[in-house]
């Protein structure tokens, strides 16, 4: 009876963190080639968001540009460009998306092309509730690729050209308590190779980091031998550490395989604040990932090994914001 | 006759990055007993690096305080504790380590405690080129553990008490050309966490960093339940994702096994510029590792993905510095 009234009282202190468990998807797309229709698209995205609800996840992370084939890898003109660009977020071309999440009550992120009012464009991505409101929004800061073209054959890779870097910086959020009251940040593709961003993210606490990508699989230019495992290897590799470094589950998700004979890697995974992959794509095809996220497995880490007050020493990393590019000694 | 003539010509090429190939050893400790003899210490270490030097090895990489046991885990009095530090380095007690090197002409990479002559006390290590100069000291940045002992049975982790926070930063050094010109530097231990203090190396173009450490395989106190495994993943993943990010190849060297009945890791690797382990400890006793690093195929990423001077955005990384602590929005 003792043991019973102990179990009882340990339960209740337990409540708070059962709150804090957020079942999370991650909506692995195949390849969208250039000449399917956006309809197209929204329902194969429709259909994840359908299955994802059906296993119960709360939040469904779909990759970058996930609404277009990944059009950065061809020369395009301005009008042509326009119609990978959407101009509000939501707008009448997405908004199914955003009805069935909200019936479903189910969270999604979404990367895609945004163009401003004023002309600008981004690689972006928002965070929407289970009420249909957006949370938060982000635009990519490392862009990769070149902003001229590149001579020769094999497909291009024009972010600089196209897309502005991003100018809201790597801003986290706590987001509504039916998602945890998790802090939250996204990051786009290529930012996740890059161990500032993260930084930047952990150091308002982040507990959940989104992040979709479409990532080569091959060489565009045919000039080195790395192949798709190398490159899958790396993405979760770079998913891994920096979840474990600052304490946070993060879920990257992957626009995959053939889109018009370029070749993009899968390897989508949920990575818990151990840097522990707890989910991973098997395919490079359609595919949904779920795992639940204990948002207080974050504390651990963050207040031990990397309770950055005690630790940190920001004096001796200087260097970061002074230079930017690399300097080796004579 | 013409292909052997090109055949010719390319080997011209590639000469120089012949002479950038460097065979490294890993000279993974098993532990150090508080009552072994300094004497018994050096003499293990002088076996590890007569056969690495059998093996071919330009470079052995001992670990973290490598001459005695890993002292931090008492409380001691100031007399006591001065028996673990070096007066000098090199000094008489740890000179035939030095000597054997030069004769063997092997550079290697050593952890101690130094005690400076105006009694400063800092984690230390050096790195000592093939003709028994030393090429370069650092100074471990970030201590973890407490500055006072905690309460309670179990070990402490007293390094914030004994040493202070190194003041030489994280400077990379050019080795001389019978270490192939590698950029070099050092981290120690817990600062291979830090993605900061692999990014200031990296910003300096680094191409080999070595790394010896000290790490508990349970919590000293036992308050959590990671384990020897989970810990030695964390160890792997830091080394093999920070290698990665700034393109270079990494040594991560345990002392390893039961001290005293205080359990450190193993897991020491050699890590190529792809992140990839290309050798890695199988026991937590003495052991060498070997592998050739090909200094140059840090080039592949250093001018390609991690081309910091194309891609990095210092002005978004402002609270790297700006900030010592994680701040959580409301």
């Amino acid at each position: 009876m003792a043991n019973r009234t102990k179990r009882g009282s340990e339960n209740l202190e337990s409540l708070p963190r059962m709150t804090r468990t957020l079942r999370l998807a991650a909506a692995q797309m195949g390849p969208t080639q250039r000449a399917d229709s956006r309809a197209q698209t929204l329902q194969r995205m429709i259909a994840m968001l359908d299955k994802a609800a059906a296993d119960g996840a709360g939040l469904v992370v779909f990759p970058e540009l996930a609404f277009t084939t990944f059009f950065p890898r061809w020369m395009m003109e301005r009008q042509e460009l326009d119609a990978f660009f959407e101009r509000a977020m939501p707008n009448p071309q997405v908004q199914p998306l955003f009805d069935r999440a909200r019936a479903l009550k189910v969270g999604f992120h979404v990367g895609y092309a945004e163009l401003t009012d004023d002309g600008r464009r981004f690689n972006a991505a928002v965070i929407v509730g289970r009420d249909g409101r957006i949370l938060s929004q982000y635009r990519k800061v490392h862009l990769p690729g070149t902003q001229e073209p590149r001579p020769g054959p094999g497909f291009q890779q024009l972010e600089k050209r196209y897309f502005a870097n991003g100018d809201l910086g790597f801003r986290a959020f706590r987001a509504p308590p039916d998602l945890g009251r998790a802090v939250m940040g996204t990051l786009i593709c290529n930012d996740r190779r890059w161990p500032e961003a993260w930084r930047v993210l952990g150091l308002q606490g982040v507990e959940l980091v989104c992040c979709g990508y479409n990532s080569a699989a091959f060489d565009p230019y045919g000039r080195n031998n790395e192949d798709e495992r190398l490159r899958t290897f790396h993405s979760t590799l770079v998913a891994q550490a920096n979840a474990y470094m600052n304490s946070t589950w993060a879920v990257c998700v992957a626009k995959a395989g053939i889109e018009d004979g370029a070749g993009l890697i899968g390897g989508s995974v949920i990575v818990d604040p151990n840097g522990r992959v707890v989910a991973e794509a098997k395919t490079t095809a359609d595919e949904v990932l779920v795992a639940d996220a204990d948002l207080d497995l974050c504390r651990h880490g963050k207040e031990k090994m990397f309770d950055f007050a005690k630790h940190r020493q920001p004096h001796a990393y200087e260097m970061i914001v002074r230079q930017m590019g690399a300097v080796a000694p004579d």
